[in-house]
């Protein structure tokens, strides 16, 4: 007994296939880094398709793409669907590319359903390919809808480089994707599709989350500055050892964490010490830290307190500066949209489980400018960014399903 | 009034600024890696001048150089001065290279002096030059010196490779100083003259310094391996943190030093962690973790805190696995040979100061097969494995001289 979907499921499951081939890796996974040449044939093979189905794409100075189906003339509000198809290096075929694959296939159904006769739209529909969601190659993450929701400036982001020196602006020129048109502006409402990159689903075996909302992430880069000396000759007390400061501050950075029993996730990944030599001296040390948790009041907190412990640690001997780099708050998606996909996936028959991104999405700043939501799937093992990376196509086919009954609700609302 | 010395110093300060040549830095140092090609020029340098003084050279089978005066017979025993031609990358003109050629120069003396109807030396007397006391190309330092006092086997020393694969024994194939002569084994005594590379001598005001003994220094690399994870859904409880324990190593370490009030001098000066990654819990870290001491009973009390915190710190999810790389226990310079050198510099009117050097030197695995000594003078400011390394002609003078007079006493003694 085949399921009836509200999209043609074949031809996503094809689509992404399709996607997939950008960046393919021997792995099975993609290598497709925001604004490389890979990203470009992504994006080339999306306007194309795009096209096919009848929209007009705008590219923005960011490079974000948006295929608008002007269904509902041009002083109707838009909905906007869509996510990324940038990924991580290495990474997984789903991250992102399946949520665009699967707007454009709504968006085809609900373009046949008006064909046929069926209600006509109140609302103009895009879908949108953002620029960068990654942060793999620019940082910081989420640039192109950050710039979209007015959070960062075009000139920012563009200016963001990669480790090699290549400016997001002079990568987009290259690839034929520094646009130059206005996006949409009157946005009713923003609707994403991913894969749940945790266990939750899997765990519970349900097929359709409803994000409730996003944990909030707190990242900083902490400068250690006091000076290299030989460690044989050198006394204790004139030493300026950068080092010292930085065990401090790995350890209590994980004292947060514990005092909250690790409802708080915290962590030190990436320490660089110099000149790094067994005998002299750290004469400088530059710790990155972050912290996550699910509760804004209690990550305020824990902001206040690691910041001022580095500053006491901070000495005229060694000194401690820290840069909040990342600062997202925790933050709900729309009740009434989440209402809204609870109650299509229940129609449709999807068994649904309420949870948290505790990773950040282009919804999270498209929150600033417009009522926001997330539909998840399940990820085998939780497993993601990382070539394993999988959705078993039933799955995928479920999830379309509902972007698209949700999306066909808001076209006539 | 210009002082006697008992050697020629102009000569001697001559012939330091001919060695000085081989591998001359822009700015005024020497870069000299042992075995490398400027090494072999000066080994080069060397020979000649010890074959044009009269001795017969020895080279054996780790590249050490002997300059034999065989004044006493082939059954009388042997007295060696030197120290090593070897240098830190861009490092100073007088380490080592000054010890080698006052020694140089003391013999020629001793020579001329015994030709004029001195007493007749009841002893023989080398010149050494030890193979790779620095320890900057190859690993461990003081090698040569260690293969001669049974320390070390020769084919491990051999085996030894730099940072791009070359091994000590083919390099000294290369130079042409891979060696088949059995060196001299009957030794009586070994005496090396040295810069002090340290303030000590120059804030006294003294000239000579007799050196009673090295600091004992131990250093370890530890291992911590736990497992890399994504710290966004990775739940604290499941985290395999490398980087916690090593953080914990690095204060502890600090804190047993606080506990002697400094006398105990402790580092970590290294810290590789991986991946090194911002949003990545370390999975692997490894540490380098130095001690220095003067008291032996408190570094052998340190080694075993440290050791025995390294070991609680390991768990089944994080192990910490130790290894010593370097155990030289602290240790006194023949006192029998400490009192020669300050009754002959106090007889040649110099004042005198006792202290003890952090720092390695080939004298410390010589003391294992003959009583051994050395003699410091000042370095200006301390500065030392540094091109700007200085210590005043009349200063390099006067240590010659106390060699001398001490090495004229212990051939006829």
């Amino acid at each position: 007994m085949k399921r009836k979907y509200a999209c043609d499921a074949d031809r996503l499951l094809g689509a992404l296939d399709e996607v997939s081939a950008f960046g393919r890796t021997a792995g099975g996974g993609v290598t497709r880094l925001a604004a490389s040449r890979e990203d470009g044939q992504a994006r080339d093979w999306l306007r194309a398709r795009l096209a096919e189905a009848g929209a007009r794409v705008l590219i923005d100075a960011v490079g974000n793409m948006y295929g608008v189906f002007p269904w509902a003339g041009p002083d109707a509000p838009f909905v906007f669907a869509g996510s990324h198809l940038d990924s991580q290096p290495a990474g997984g075929r789903y991250d992102g590319a399946y949520g665009v694959v699967a707007a454009l296939e709504a968006a085809r159904a609900i373009a046949r359903t008006t064909a046929r006769g069926g209600p006509k739209p109140t609302r103009n529909l895009a879908v949108v390919n953002w620029t960068n969601e990654e942060g793999a190659r620019f940082a910081p993450s989420t640039l192109g809808s950050a710039v979209y929701a007015g959070l960062v400036e075009t000139e920012f982001a563009l200016a963001r480089a990669d480790g090699t020196g290549i400016t997001l602006g002079s990568a987009l020129e290259d690839i034929g994707y520094r646009g130059g048109d206005a996006p949409p502006r009157s946005l009713a409402a923003y609707l994403e599709l991913h894969i749940e990159q945790g266990p939750e689903l899997e765990r519970e075996g349900k097929t359709i989350g409803v994000v409730e909302g996003n944990w909030g992430t707190v990242k900083y880069v902490v400068e250690i500055v006091g000076e290299a000396a030989h460690t044989g000759p050198t006394a204790m007390a004139r030493r300026r050892d950068a080092l010292l400061p930085a065990a401090e501050l790995i350890l209590f950075a994980r004292g947060l964490s514990d005092q909250t029993g690790g409802a708080l996730l915290s962590s030190v990944g990436r320490l660089d010490v110099h000149p790094n030599s067994t005998n002299v001296v750290p004469g400088h040390v530059r710790l990155y830290a972050e912290f996550r948790d699910a509760d804004a009041n209690r990550l305020e907190d824990t902001r206040a307190r690691f910041e001022a412990r580095a500053r006491a640690l901070s000495t005229p001997s060694v000194s401690v500066a820290l840069t909040r780099t990342v600062d997202r708050p925790a933050g709900a998606f729309d009740p009434a949209l989440r209402a809204l996909i609870e109650r299509e996936a229940h129609g449709a028959g999807y068994a649904t489980h309420r949870l948290a991104t505790v990773a950040g999405h282009d919804s999270i700043p498209l929150r600033a400018v417009a009522p926001s939501a997330m539909i998840f799937v399940p990820s085998v093992g939780g497993v993601s960014h990382n070539e394993t990376e999988f959705t078993p196509p039933e799955d995928l086919a479920a999830g379309a399903d509902v972007l698209t009954r949700v999306l066909t609700r808001l076209m006539t609302s």
